[in-house]
């Protein structure tokens, strides 16, 4: 009974909670073949830069995030840097940092930058990822992790 | 040279493609505490069901993919089943197939809609998740993978 | 049990279905203060013709049909034709009719259309309409039906 | 000529208005089949339960609100709450409220909720409601008014 | 090696910047055939009045911003003014005003609206201003401009 | 009289057109400073390079398009190829060229991929166009025009 009210999705209220200053890094890295990583670094993607598309589309996606996400209220960011990375010869990584004066954390914002970030990187390279049946066997999204969140009165220098 | 002229972004021309039958399924998973697994098992989550919240989340970011990654092609997809379930006591795991007659294949979307069925439910537990100082030690995201992909001249039976 | 399994949400699979002629004209109306009708007669809305406004509303939210209904499928729109009339001296009616080459009906996209454009009437005239408290004892949208619905090989004359 | 010049659409300028607590009820229902309603009274839909659905759309609509209804302010809503119930035999009722801290009120937010929550209910049981030839004789979305609206300097308890 | 870093593409951080008024007009045209303009004063324009499309269309234009440029902010605008106006015998003029309490300038806001609109006058006259190939030899959208920015401690009075 | 009934917006029916393969090219251009041009060239642009933003954002409006203005059909768009590129010591240019399978032209959508592309462009080099004021007395959009467009039975080798 309990259980069944409980379970009627709601958006928490927030309307009681005070406006300050917000900040949340969050990170994940994709698996890539070590040739794809060759290419990317070499400048040699066909579709393009697979780092900087994907930075710009983490950036974009942090801004939809209460969209995507039906429980996250609507907060006026300040600040979504999103940075992608080689990180070794196997993996690009992404680390995005969000900011925002407001009434709830910013982690979900982050968390969202970068799991569209990874797809964006996926989805440059598919081509040389792809086996002859056109599958994936060794592409994986992986650690997707909140590094850090910071709450302050007063903004940060960054 | 070359690189940088091959690093300008651009959409691959499909133009040319036929339009036949497409399928992809996406898999990944969420790791979470056992005592919020318990939880969710018991309809106690104070956001709602994440396992409901969820899958309605990921198949309406599958039909948001072509405006998440910049160089998808819009498509007309024909069904989306995403299905998100308790795998075992630490990982609440979700599995989304992706249908369409089209010219390109469907990978993205089905990756598209695992990871921001993940990101949901992530949200809908972060309040049980979270420790002392906001932060997430034991949360992730992860094994985001493409498990199987159909390229067939007519829609295979459901 | 089975119940249980068949409350997981799922959009129908229309990959097998043909892709046909298909048209709906759905209806709705809101009743609005007398006074509220004659300045819309009259052309003397403050923030604009409610009409047109909600007529051009309406368009555009048959095309967000996929975006707001998590269950229905991307369409390729061939036609809306969204028309908001005084029906009497009490009501402002509101009929859409849509039309697609596709795999599935679009009733769901002109109720849509009927739907957000009734609510546009009613935030053209909220300032004339509410009360002292800022509350609306007259204002009531109703009467949403589907009127029409055609299924056929070949599109139909207009 | 006033009255073309009148014609012009405009948002209302809000800038000089004072930022205070807003919160508005929204209600609205929809009449089904009676087989309907203990189809949904027994968790027996094929689409899936239709009040969570239609509740989880009808939160992210209310957010969807300023790209729905084109005169409306984009404002960071602190909370929407979307209830969906079996009201009697014959009919599902939907009930919404919206609250931020803005410089305008948030009853076209609830309306939209409402109305986008009532159409969800009848996408999720279209199958059933639908006669022979694909119509609707009995079903209708109906009574949508705004219940309730609160200003005040200070949020109110939940 | 700086300017491979400097050219990661990133948002502005603006956490620190204190929330202010803003305003920001912004102006552009686009020229028609005298035969067009013609049929725009006499109303006869078969998809409607161009004006007030354009118009409205502008506004919601100005809302999408954050989505239509990636580097932008998210901003509660609290107005959007678009008007646009048969300029002379072969121009269509746009000017729209943009106001915002907030902590960056809504002149990219503005612009998108003058844009958008102009976009959609072409739209609506596509018709008639092409030639027998389909081509559109004399229309052209110009003259795109800032035309005035104010930032100010109080909303000044419209 | 007919003029008041033609003036009601509406989106033309296209159900009865043939699908064919349509293509659009359209070009515009922005007046920057030579010192702004210059920073450019030397991939010194503080928010990252404007030329490869610009293409990204470009497409992704491409994709907008139904979005953005209300009398346009949502089309499967096949290729969206947007250039960026310095015309002169005082303009960068856009060029962007659109294809579809479709039941109309596209060359909406490539003019609003152009438009949306320059708007990004002026939004990335912001800071060092102004002047003291905050204005922007050099910079101005100007010349968007259609360049070519072709209908075909098949589509074309690109």
């Amino acid at each position: 009974m309990s259980a069944l009210s409980s379970s009627r999705p709601k958006m928490i209220d927030i309307s009681q909670k005070p406006t300050i200053y917000r900040e949340a890094v969050a990170y994940g890295r994709i698996k890539l073949k070590k040739t794809t990583i060759d290419l990317i670094r070499r400048g040699e993607i066909e579709k393009g830069d697979p780092l900087s598309v994907a930075a710009i589309a983490g950036i974009q996606a942090a801004k939809l995030t209460p969209q995507l996400l039906p429980m996250c209220h609507p907060i006026e960011i300040t600040s979504v840097d999103v940075k992608c990375f080689i990180e070794d010869d196997e993996h690009v990584a992404c680390r995005a940092r969000v900011k925002a004066i407001a009434r709830t954390g910013v982690e979900m914002e982050a968390l969202t930058a970068v799991s569209v970030a990874l797809l964006n990187v996926w989805d440059m390279v598919k081509k040389i990822e792809k086996d002859d049946r056109g599958l994936y066997p060794e592409t994986l999204i992986e650690k997707i992790i909140v590094e850090n969140k910071i709450k302050a009165e007063t903004p940060l220098g960054s």
